[in-house]
């Protein structure tokens, strides 16, 4: 019997015995979604809350990939074990592919210490907001202790992903305006710690005052802590042992202050609410595909029933 | 007893007499929602169908309301009646202010032929969409029979309203990219008719040129309409009476090979899809707000539930 029609249960022993395979099967099931996605669910659930998150978002092209590579050398270097969530709202499928386009981490494809992963849609609206958050929940329950969450660009579900770790990481660049366009994205709000990558190029120091000044106009979501501004030049490694500090003293700052707790109760708060709101758009759907609909449409169509009366009857029809 | 304490039925008996305060009073109504928009809406069903929209949709600055009023102008002179539904989701609240800021539209002010109300938000995400339709039955069913549907901007919410009208003027102006901007807001697929207006301005043959391009590479949603390009000069009314040519030529092909009774159809369709989606997701917030609200929460965050299996218990508690 092949791996690939093992039982859920089975898999998932394999994978909390360290089986990769197995892994990457889970999350191609938590991909598609369904029975198999609610089971992992149900198994992953008791035995999480030990990985910690690391969100890095910013623009394309400000150099994310190889910034998430060299932390990813600079923690194998500490003897870490790190995971890696890569989201691409933008990619209709990933098809289970390991490294997907992401040339850059290609250097750790072969180290067993190092789990790489992309996501994309799979078409339904919303879907990554809904599935992101369970397969980090697999990736606890199975022991990784380091997961790094990297987004494409800055579209609406990546940056509400990025802002949902632990500790959220903006990369910007030096140059005119970078700073003032991060803003834009609503990136200040979920900033824990900024990146000006590429910091060997021109306009470095003004973007480090544009990031201070803005931050000195921004309201802190967490009182306690002012996110520091961390120059790299990741194509050399240059900065990425001071951004790994700035990871652990945010860390460390969260966990005493119960922040860290706060965030992950807030988390779960919404995607509770989240599955709620989906489950009723798929409500939404049956109903208005059902033996009811036509004759309600009919009533409608004729003036016999308004709209609101025709939705009301429907709905009185069904358990949600 | 004054006419704001007037129970709605009554109200609408004197509306459908042709009191244009008692009208007001019902848009108002029907802007804030509850039991008086529903007793509204029953009122208004059976009585509907008779009126015809127009929607007039362009950027910001296009000239939209002053082409609106030179056909109001242009239709008083034939001696018919207009009512003009402005949709202005910008606007946090209208506050049953006849004309709002809509200065171009002063000088029908006093004409008693003419009937101009804006319609802003009200704060509640989505309530333009659901609100429109409504004012537009309501309007039909006082007797109304020419409803002009003005949005002063290319926001999704203005884009869908206006492309629902009947007939569905999109106004741009000469220069280089206005069709293009147009194409991106998605105003290629709604649009029955163009205008360039300021057409006395450089560059409208090559606007004129753009549109016929984009028109020869659209797939047509009536193929046996393709939509004809107007020249105006609204502040001096150049071009308005072809404007209405236009309409009157679009009105009577969609009439004639039954692409309007379709259209209607499809927009009370979907109007009733909005509503059961609206209503489930009341339904989400009085859940997520419930009495089992805490305790499937605390099971969350406790690991004891997966969130899926949570949401489906809170699910299982309510009729949809």
């Amino acid at each position: 019997m092949g791996r690939r029609s093992l039982p859920v249960e089975e898999l998932f022993e394999h994978a909390r015995a360290g089986d990769r395979a197995a892994l990457a099967r889970l999350l191609s099931l938590i991909e598609r979604g369904g029975d198999d996605a609610r089971t992992i669910g149900r198994l992953a659930s008791p035995l999480g809350g030990h990985a910690y998150t690391i969100g890095f978002t910013g623009s394309p092209g400000a150099g994310k990939s190889t910034l998430t590579s060299a932390t990813i050398g600079h923690l194998r270097g500490q003897g870490l074990e790190v995971a890696v969530l890569a989201i691409d709202p933008s990619s209709p499928y990933t098809g289970g592919a390991i490294l997907g386009d992401r040339v850059r981490m290609q250097e750790h494809a072969t180290d067993p210490g190092v789990f790489i992963r992309s996501m994309a849609t799979r078409g339904h609206l919303g879907g990554l907001s809904l599935t992101a958050p369970e397969a980090i929940r697999l990736l606890d329950a199975v022991g990784r202790e380091w997961v790094l969450i990297e987004t494409v660009g800055v579209g609406q579900v990546e940056v509400e992903i990025a802002g949902k770790a632990d500790t959220t990481v903006v990369v910007v660049n030096p140059g005119w305006g970078d700073a003032v366009q991060a803003n834009k994205a609503g990136l200040m709000e979920i900033a824990d710690i900024f990146v000006i990558n590429k910091a060997d190029r021109a306009g470095a120091a003004q973007t480090r005052t544009d990031l201070e000044q803005m931050l000195d106009l921004s309201e802190l979501a967490d009182e306690s802590w002012r996110p520091p501004i961390v120059s790299t030049v990741a194509t050399a490694g240059e900065g990425v042992p001071d951004l790994w500090d700035a990871v652990l003293a945010h860390r460390e700052s969260i966990i005493g202050n119960g922040v860290l707790a706060e965030r992950r109760e807030a988390r779960l708060r919404d995607e509770l609410r989240a599955i709620v709101a989906r489950r009723l758009e798929q409500r939404a759907r049956d109903i208005c595909g059902g033996a009811q609909w036509d004759d309600m449409q009919a009533d409608v169509l004729h003036g016999r029933l308004d709209p609101w009366a025709a939705a009301d009857r429907l709905l009185e029809t069904v358990r949600a």
